[in-house]
């Protein structure tokens, strides 16, 4: 799960992308950073994976924190945080990708924080093709304090308040919140993969495991015809509960309203999504859109892939 | 698999980093390309894994071929291995990793192709940390030419040599040759892992499995012990076949003169590998050495991170 994050002004000569990471733009209180997107970040289709692309969200969360001068204790916590014993877990993530960028492709990253409800803070993502400046995907997470020992939620203590309030960006989410109710799914959904487990290189420094593997997860239920006939457009994601390096999970999907024999024919499918340890607890709940594949990705398999642009 | 690689030089402007993704250096004969270890790209002992290192060892493969001017049909081969029908295969690897970076260091990979045998080409990386020069991680690997219609061998057309030779570089293999035999390992086997099978993502552009993929699958039946008091110093790759879309395999591992039990104490531990499918038909042969990990990245689940450098 990601861990987030402390950060804290340092001197002005950290705007200009110090460690040849990334910059703080626009007042301080936007990061942003570029990635060339590499040959082992895209798949069959040519295109960079949903991983690929989380990846690179995870990248400049961690990066804006690092440049603003302050990255804590390694994946961290502001000093009042530290003192406290409390973290940032996220708990709610959504994601909605125009087009995918493929390999040689350069895509920039901006990211920023906002306050959310009471004990809540929001992190937004923007990511645009760095040659055109096109919007290629939007993203928006909400984080809480967890305290490190206990494992419950808190409030965010006051003096926490003071350190990163003056880093809230005052601003609407780029993803229009998604307020349908995520059903929970049983055993009477049409696709569970059992037997699910994190390897050690699943693991993030915490011993935790990375959020971006729960989305790898949830796809290994979808089934294949979606995936070589669609492309997934959006996903809204709740995260329940920690997943231990131990745990086994399953992943439920159901299809609805879609024929999944007649699903290379077209049209938009939506899909339901359930992350959950053996005993029934639920790890994550999702929800997915997938929309048909460009023309020009698809049927790959029987064609001599074009050079890469 | 990895398939490799056509290439032709262009124009001498072209050396001059024209893709912002690496460049040749010694007279056109070595490609360097520099990469900034990313956060995602490290694990639980805050280093990079030996999949993010054979990641890059691909891309700069990938970037030697398009910087020189031609990727032909995507993951290629020259005009006249098109002609013909061919492509190229790995059958062997080799990698010895004396140390692996961490998340914000930048190494520098260096790759240059040579002859080996009558019908095979060597391809060398050599890491080094970007800052000192330090040499992190050798690797050396065989290639040789199948024909994509009927998946057998070939050799090495007249035709053929004339477009590759002037490439080669006259050098002894960065990594010495493990001439040992790798033994093929059957059910008596220590550790198997059953039921391994391709996601779509794990699938590259021409549908098979990446190269790299097969060493997460060797070291799913690893003991748990040792991947996590010892890291990999070294691995030898024995590429016997290809492994379908559709492959279901089994990983079998076997623990050379070394009490698991007592793994943690310390010592170096030699590990022999096998993934075949159901059937027993053999896909990859291994053997891996693995050392006791550094202290200062023992027992981190127990310690604060400290800030990374």
């Amino acid at each position: 799960q990601w861990m987030m994050l402390d950060w804290k002004p340092r001197r002005s000569d950290m705007l200009i992308d110090p460690f040849g990471i990334g910059k703080i733009v626009q007042d301080g209180l936007v990061f942003r950073q570029n990635f060339s997107i590499r040959s082992y970040e895209i798949g069959a289709d040519k295109t960079a994976s949903i991983e690929t692309l989380m990846n690179h969200l995870q990248e400049t969360a961690l990066n804006h924190v690092k440049t603003a001068g302050l990255l804590g204790d390694g994946f961290g916590s502001t000093p009042e945080m530290c003192k406290k014993n409390l973290i940032w877990v996220v708990t709610r993530m959504q994601v909605v990708v125009d087009r995918y960028p493929t390999w040689g492709d350069v895509v920039q990253v901006d990211t920023w924080v906002s306050a959310t409800g009471k004990n809540g803070m929001r992190r937004d993502w923007l990511v645009r093709d760095a040659k055109t400046g096109e919007i290629l995907t939007r993203a928006s997470s909400v984080w809480v304090m967890m305290n490190k020992l206990t494992r419950k939620l808190s409030k965010i203590p006051e003096e926490v308040r003071g350190e990163i309030e003056p880093y809230f960006v005052n601003s609407d989410p780029v993803v229009d919140e998604d307020n349908r109710k995520l059903l929970k799914l049983d055993d009477t959904a049409e696709y569970i993969r059992t037997g699910l487990s994190p390897r050690w290189s699943d693991l993030d420094v915490n011993q935790h495991v990375n959020n971006v593997k729960y989305i790898g997860w949830i796809l290994e239920s979808a089934p294949q015809p979606i995936l070589e006939s669609h492309e997934l457009h959006s996903m809204t994601l709740e995260y329940r509960r920690e997943c231990g390096r131990n745990s086994v999970l399953q992943s439920l999907t159901d299809v609805s309203g879609a024929d999944i024999g007649k699903i290379a024919d077209g049209g938009f499918v939506e899909c339901k999504h359930l992350l959950r340890l053996n005993d029934g607890a639920e790890i994550v709940r999702g929800r997915t859109e997938w929309r048909p594949k460009p023309a020009n990705n698809f049927d790959v398999l029987n064609q001599v892939p074009s050079q890469s642009t």
